[in-house]
């Protein structure tokens, strides 16, 4: 069981389409949101990775659309981690509209630990012991 | 044996992020560049679908990263069809690099197709049959 | 003087380009957030507005950039009204990093009052008022 | 009396926004890739400048909306340049849709000339020398 971290946004015009919702690519940018906000709680920020030599590459990612989000929606990302690898990690995401808890979409994205240029690398062990304590939070 | 159709495009600077790469939501984005032309293609455009009342949302989409695209590559979005249904159409891709054809990204979504008012319902059988025969040419 | 609305973001992995900073088109994007949450502090939400009739499309848009917002950063959004007029309205926005108040960018957009047809129209003097209001709050 | 460059690309749907026609932001987004194609052809890629460790960051943006794009039109982005200087350049760009030569957006943009740690600089005085034949170009 692990911990589910949840983030909320606000859906903005220039995430929607010309179909009245938001565009299908982006809630792959509020996944990021997520999993940012994810890693901050755990206890380090991914910038700080950053700084430290460490990137998180996606390397797949995939989406179910059960409903549209539109304009002005409250939205809740709520994150949790699948896996935690010597060389990456996988995350899942429900996200949902605030005000009836309607699920609009599920995702999962896994990420491969990165060098400054570009190589695939191990995570530094604290930062493996941060993820495997929140996979394992409940 | 789909018809697969090509459609090239060159990385702009808003597409990539901090790490010098594109940004991975981007690449549904030219996701949609390659079904758009697929579609045009085939002998209508899907802004013609759309004002005949028929739109085309995605339900799922999936997406393996090989490796990155870069500001200003030449990209090239080949795109074929997986399957047509009577109420939607799944479609492949392949995103490379025109210089070397490497491969980039792998991906597949599958779309329903709704009313204007969002509901689901079935092709037209005009445009079912065009999606077939692209589907089934070689 | 007009009161100041002020909403908090924090930058996007997305909103970021190859340069390390954030792509100047987004700052738009982020006068759109201040500008709808203005509205909304003011008495009616943009939607409502929407579900009324009333649009408001950008006519003008300027910015100047004096320091670049970073990946992380804790943006807050400073949105005024410039002027109300009979058509349209205009928002000055003074985009400040949280944590020092550094100022990165001032911007200035125009909009014009549409309705469905994308025609111009008039404001209804309830929205109109509630503008004014805010112009005029100190 | 500058060169004049035009480039041609198609609307994509992400460009669009509930109110059916293209968000405003992604203008500046065509204008960068206008500027982009226009240095291009003036005999040296951006993408090299900033392997020369030049870059060009916007100091400077404006628009003017005339009318809306909107999905799948054809549309030309016409470059000029307005002003070289030692340590940036400005460039004015006429947005029109393709198919009648609607003008829809006019903006103009001025860029600084920084070095890799986000400095102003000069321009080298070949960058410079190439920009401003592009000026003078009949």
């Amino acid at each position: 069981m692990s911990l589910v971290h949840t983030v909320e946004l606000r859906v903005r015009y220039a995430e929607t389409d010309r179909m009245g919702v938001v565009y299908h690519a982006n809630y792959l940018v509020w996944c990021e949101v997520g999993r940012t906000d994810f890693i901050r709680a755990s206890g380090v920020s991914y910038r700080e990775m950053e700084e430290r030599g460490i990137g998180l590459a996606v390397s797949e990612a995939s989406m179910r659309f059960h409903a549209p989000a539109r304009y002005d929606d409250l939205i809740r990302v709520q994150t949790s981690i699948a896996e935690v690898r010597s060389r990456g990690v996988t995350f899942d995401y429900v996200i949902v509209r605030a005000d009836d808890d309607a699920r609009l979409v599920s995702a999962r994205t896994s990420l491969v630990t990165i060098d400054p240029t570009g190589r695939m690398t191990a995570f530094p062990s604290d930062f493996r012991t941060m993820l495997e304590q929140a996979r394992d939070a409940t």
